[in-house]
């Protein structure tokens, strides 16, 4: 049995509970701690948490951390990115920073389809290499279990490449294959015709979840029900992005359909929140995507206030979010949305792994659940949130493995 | 002679011109751009660049660096930090995110005259060791010139100790003698009294300049006129923290007074802007700030367009800006305020250097310039501020040494 033991800590932190999700303002606030504390890992699993001065006698050759002075969180989990992409879009972030419209960008040769054409080119080794260098960045700040979705390839072999790439990088794949349109076919219904028959079947064995962009500019409420139900039926779970610039009945839809998440949420009014705080449909706030856009944060006090399941992710991707970092999100969290740093936590560890099926076994530091694990080089673990981009992340221990250390 | 030569870079820029700083939308998007490029840096300054096709052969002992696959920008310019602080302030961030307004912040033992207590128990050696780690952290985002202020000390030993801290850690000191009135006087008046009196004389020996805190909860305009005009006659250079939260007259005295910035701005409206535009006062935009306290952006975008002296800064301190890195600065300007990459270069490089009276000696690679650079881990030297919080930061170089690399 492989063990490693970190010892001295000053202090271990977790959300509470056991495999739920957490939700409402009492329950995300609800917080196991441990000072002056050690976390032991056996054959890539916690076997035991606690107080220094319970730690027994331990068998057999144990790898040791020390900890003094540093705490210990979850590893954390991103529920929503797009990582696995090639090029950028470094031109389109300047010309939106000094004016250029939408519509100047997209003639200018901006937007997602950008970035499916640098993805088609990069074929499947481009595309894993790639990804490998994205893994690396969200692994340095602390993402041990990461989701990443298709959706820059558009046609056949680009979208089962990319699910097939994140899962051997170690992701959980979605199929976003109703992203956007791409230019060879006439409109969304035949596009759709083609994805659902020559792309669902095998994509259906690749991902574990399927997704949507419902907005104007990309598909509406109807192609996005034909859409899901379809995946629905393949055995996928359903996942859509839904209001990040108007209202367009993706909730209602999410609800109907037993949706594990809405993603974006910026345009979601009052009636929203209330819907989804009485569904079990996770809220997925992306306020790096809002900064990056100028866009109005998402209301994740009220969803929070109201007791929807809230999740917290990056949306890592080249054009609206090229930003890796989970504990960049927490400082948004805290300073835009009226979320605390435990609430945080919780948003991007044990509620992010609610919506990827895996509540039972990462986000929470407790026996039985996988050893990953945040090590940071601060007593108090709040500066996570409080750093804003601060480098505090000392390692990353994934499956019991120290996996990235500074 | 010490020479230091990074050769094959794939992109070196720096903003144009001399020595002047740069002013307006045309100004302030003036880059010196070569492909393919070299650096050269002989006993700390930089002795030439250009494109390698043009390097000729170097005589003596060159240190060579490679900087295929990467391109160069000058050593970053902090013009505006608390950075010599001993404590943190994790949970008034806490509180402030779950909803505590200021008054409940400061029953509680909040604010300011927090860190006060914090800085004044430390002690000069505790300060320096504070400091230390701070710096660091700025060298490895990519800062090589920083200013950084008193004012967490209010009482004679305490504020020289931490300009003699700074100096000795190679900052800039500002003497930020009017931060906030102490609780061992009475009022504003009795505490500029002491100050005047018993800390100006030697502040002014240790310092460049003096700043002001101008707020309804701080100074009001004739505390700030007097404590201005007395630093002023002593020799120092005059900065005003002014519009944080309201309008307070700052900019029209600082204009009157010479000083050379008003710093903050987050409420400053459409004459403001004007009467800036008009003088040789920069302004100096804290967006970081605005985001750490909810509060809305200052008018980059129209300062730019208006033609004032745009200059950027993190205002890292413990309470309102956790962050020491400049590029969350420029993405900031850059999503929040309508500057381009290139102007949000300028503002925290040359005109950086301008507000610190240096734009003689660093902010630019050019010939006769001090030997700072930033070397970036990608072709694209935009990424520093499209790539939000991402760590490309290859190596930092400061009087042509390297001070740290990855």
């Amino acid at each position: 049995m492989a063990k490693l033991l970190i010892r001295d800590l000053a202090g271990v932190v977790s959300p509470a509970g056991t495999h739920a999700p957490l939700r409402g303002p009492a329950g995300m606030s609800k917080l196991d701690a441990y000072e002056d504390a050690y976390v032991l890992c056996e054959d890539g699993r916690l076997s035991a948490v606690g107080r220094m001065s319970d730690l027994g006698a331990l068998d057999g050759d144990v790898e040791e951390l020390d900890g003094r002075g540093r705490s210990v969180v979850p590893g954390l989990v991103d529920c929503h990115t797009h990582a696995c992409f090639a090029g950028d879009r470094a031109d389109e972030f300047s010309r939106r920073a000094a004016g250029a419209t939408y519509e100047e960008l997209h003639a200018a040769g901006g937007g997602i389809l950008s970035t499916v054409g640098a993805t088609r080119a990069a074929g499947e080794e481009g595309l894993a290499v790639a990804l490998a260098r994205h893994r690396a960045w969200m692994l340095a700040a602390g993402t041990t279990t990461f989701e990443a979705k298709s959706g820059y390839g558009l046609d056949r072999d680009t979208e089962l490449a990319q699910l097939r790439v994140i899962r051997e990088a170690g992701g959980i794949p979605t199929w976003l294959g109703a992203h956007a349109v791409p230019p060879e076919f006439p409109d969304a219904d035949a596009y759709l015709d083609f994805a659902l028959e020559e792309v669902l079947p095998e994509a259906a064995r690749l991902a574990e979840a399927a997704d949507v962009f419902l907005e104007r500019s990309a598909f509406d409420a109807a192609h996005a029900r034909r859409y899901l139900v379809a995946c629905r039926d393949a055995g996928l779970s359903l996942r859509l992005h839904a209001d990040q610039f108007t209202e367009g009945g993706g909730i209602q839809l999410a609800i109907e359909l037993g949706a594990r998440s809405v993603d974006h949420l910026e345009a979601t009014g009052p009636e929203g929140v209330q819907a989804l705080a009485r569904s079990d449909v996770a809220a997925v706030l992306l306020p790096v995507a809002a900064v990056f856009l100028g866009r109005p944060m998402p209301p994740g006090h009220d969803l929070l206030e109201a007791g929807a399941i809230v999740a917290l992710a990056t949306d890592f991707n080249p054009g609206s979010a090229f930003c890796e970092r989970l504990p960049v999100a927490m400082t948004l969290a805290c300073t835009q949305m009226g979320l605390g740093p435990v609430a945080a936590l919780a948003a991007c560890t044990v509620n992010a792994a609610h919506v990827l099926g895996r509540a039972d076994r990462v986000g929470r530091i407790a026996p039985g659940y996988d050893a990953d694990l945040v090590l940071l080089d601060t007593r108090d673990w709040r500066h996570l949130a409080y750093h804003f981009a601060g480098d505090i992340v000392a390692a990353v221990i994934k499956d019991g493995v120290v996996a990235w250390t500074r």
